[in-house]
């Protein structure tokens, strides 16, 4: 863990180093993921069978690749009512909040008399990766569905690896009560690979989300252009900006919420009160006493962690922008204050009684949030990314004698000649049609 | 140039292979653009200047990589009034347009007391890349740069390669009109680079967009993760869907504007009527007699032209949803009958009197649009692409009690214990106030 003071002499160069050390490294898996993609695109189900045998120890068959309705439903019934139901919570509050981010289309009339606009258009068809293994979270599973289901897009495919054949009965559960019903026992380069390309089994999609490993990662980045895809997702963070108002244990937690998924994971406690910041580190470190993952987590904190000691709550802010964290909390009396002055976090989460870990599960907006930084440029999954755009324009011969001599003018400009001629021929034909009028 | 007729019995094979030659291909430039942009990533300027010279034969320092705002003066002051002012109707109608593209903040309480929602910020600096050479269109100029301004984006910089020094004047006078200040003599891979991870002279940017070619396009995809891209644009088409209601010519020349612009691009006719369409190839084949680019017009119709002829309107607008066209144009007497049934389609021009070339110039929504099919999943430049969404949630004691016991449930099933003790915590210390109030 690295303790900076921002008065402190090398403050600077300890934070960029910070900053740098946070942006995507990424995994040199180029040649291995580009030697699977080309395999599942040539040899299509063959390669996906023979290449589950290999990474996941797991015998399977074009035939057996699916779940069937039956398994899912098995699943269902190990689940007890009590997740059923935290399920559902999390699932109505999901569908609220993505219902609520639909675009509203455009269309007006202009000065000159043509009609122009933009409407949004669901896919066909998205899909869904999920993790397998230790990383199998059902939560994930319906914040990746959910907005696409609320997009309105028809075919959701999902894959998911099942190391040795295992399963999360709970993740079959959140896709049942996501509406999904294509879910594949498929995972890494080749999960993405037969999305993007098809197989005789699996059908090609349009756009391919969800969290993975370096490997799904690097997939995804060489699949880009034949199909769409989200952010590539890097290691977990967050940045907690809190005062002495919070129980040092509380914010321990929070900290640790974060290191306990990943050695990766970068947790960072920011804060004007310097004395309060040396209580929490304390609190962190019995916490890790303790702690079931406490192997992953004080890793993660030894390697990742960061306190940040500040002037004031403004550059505390300002260091959290610098940051620009998949997740930012604000645990203080009064977060909208901070929060008006935040430009680049993933998700924000403001006041004392609202951690991330409500947000990671049922608050209602995404959690498949920008990591690495790139909150910068990049926004959480929602139902936008299962949507695309088609702008529309639409005239007459007025509209035409308008404004196509700026067109034709600019076209000549540009040597593009059929380009002038396709609206000049027009105009010419308006004005003899005049001329014999 | 292909003519296909959908009562033909190999249609389907011959419409799948079309489908598949326009899907985007890739020249295998991986390597040179990772040396490139690895060279500008630890060399910065010096990198740049020596790439500059050996792709671009010319000579140039840091102090010269940036046009000069007497350059550009002198630059605008060769352009005639005529030209600026098509230029300027051109950037008005777009700035129209994009203003209504600025979308709405959300805010909401639920009915468990949570305050949640989604704050729409604009990126801090973007850059843009504009071709050079054969392909300097100042057209877009404007439209890669009006989207940012309107979406409020302080930073602007902008990347144009001027082969032998060579510049268009209206390029800068474009970039003038659209207020760009800080404008670069370099493009290919190292303008992406400079642009991606800033040199001495070039501060980085948080996404780069515009059309390039090949070398401008990997690398784009190879920095993708780092900054944020736009979609990567292929070889530009244009669909016309058309009936004997307008003159042969016209089309001829619609289709033969799309193919003007290089020799892979693609332009498709579909029409129900076999004999308007054969006349509409004898237009063609007439026009590029005497078009000044019908070298490169005449290639690309005969590589990649297609007439397909189609039982009726309805088959023609199924086909035109396969093809997934960046441009569609709709020259029927209704076409906002068959716009109803459009899937996908980057812009579609709605009317006899619209042709594509009004949209490229002067219509008003962007003219960067999704190539090689991508209309499926991907959109149009818009003022979206130059902002991004921080999701927040906001909550007291009420409310945590209310959904935190949820978020409990699933943290534990999850096997994520820190998460749930950051919940569980907060609720154990609101049931001992409760208890000692």
């Amino acid at each position: 863990m690295k303790r900076l003071d921002t008065r402190d002499a090398d403050f600077e160069t300890a934070f960029t180093a910070l900053l740098d050390s946070r942006e995507e490294q990424g995994q040199e898996v180029n040649k291995p993921v580009a030697d699977i993609l080309s395999a599942v695109r040539r040899e299509g189900d063959a390669a996906l069978c023979a290449l589950t045998e290999r990474f996941d120890n797991l015998a399977v068959t074009p035939q057996t690749l699916a779940f069937t309705p039956d398994e899912v439903a098995q699943a269902r019934a190990q689940v007890s009512q009590d997740l059923l139901d935290a399920l559902d919570v999390a699932a109505r509050r999901i569908e609220d909040f993505h219902r609520k981010q639909l675009p509203a289309d455009i269309r007006y009339t202009d000065d000159v008399g043509m009609t122009l606009g933009m409407r949004w258009i669901p896919l066909d068809a998205a899909g869904l990766y999920v993790p397998g293994g230790k990383a199998a979270y059902p939560s994930s599973v319906l914040m990746n569905a959910i907005p696409a289901k609320v997009a309105g897009v028809q075919r959701l495919a999902m894959c998911v690896p099942t190391p040795s054949g295992v399963i999360n009965p709970l993740v079959l559960a959140a896709a049942d009560r996501a509406g999904i019903t294509e879910i594949y026992r498929v995972g890494g380069a080749q999960a993405v690979g037969a999305m993007a390309y098809g197989t005789q089994t699996i059908r090609p999609v349009d756009r391919i989300v969800g969290p993975g490993n370096a490997y799904v990662a690097e997939a995804k980045r060489q699949v880009f252009g034949h199909v769409g895809i989200d952010s590539i997702a890097g290691p977990s963070d967050v940045v907690v900006i809190a005062d002495s108002g919070s129980d040092p244990r509380v914010i321990a937690l929070d900290l640790l919420a974060q290191a306990e998924h990943d050695e990766l994971a970068q947790s960072t406690l920011i804060t004007p009160d310097a004395a309060f910041a040396d209580t929490v580190i304390e609190a962190v470190e019995k916490e890790l006493g303790v702690l079931s993952r406490a192997a992953i987590a004080g890793a993660s904190w030894a390697r990742n962690g960061a306190v940040l000691i500040t002037r004031d709550m403004r550059e505390a802010v300002e260091l959290a922008n610098r940051l620009a964290p998949e997740h930012l909390e604000l645990m203080v009396d009064d977060p909208e204050a901070l929060f008006a002055h935040v430009r680049h976090a993933g998700a924000a989460f403001l006041g004392r009684f609202c951690p991330e870990a409500v947000g990671d599960y049922v608050g209602g907006p995404n959690h498949v949030l920008p990591t690495s930084r790139t909150a910068r440029f990049a926004s959480g999954l929602s139902v936008h990314d299962f949507m695309k755009r088609t702008t529309f324009l639409s005239g007459g011969p007025d509209a035409l004698r308008r404004i196509g001599p700026s067109a034709v003018a600019l076209a000549h400009a540009e040597g593009l000649e059929a380009h002038a001629l396709s609206v000049s021929a027009r105009l010419d034909a308006l004005a003899a049609k005049t001329a014999n009028a």
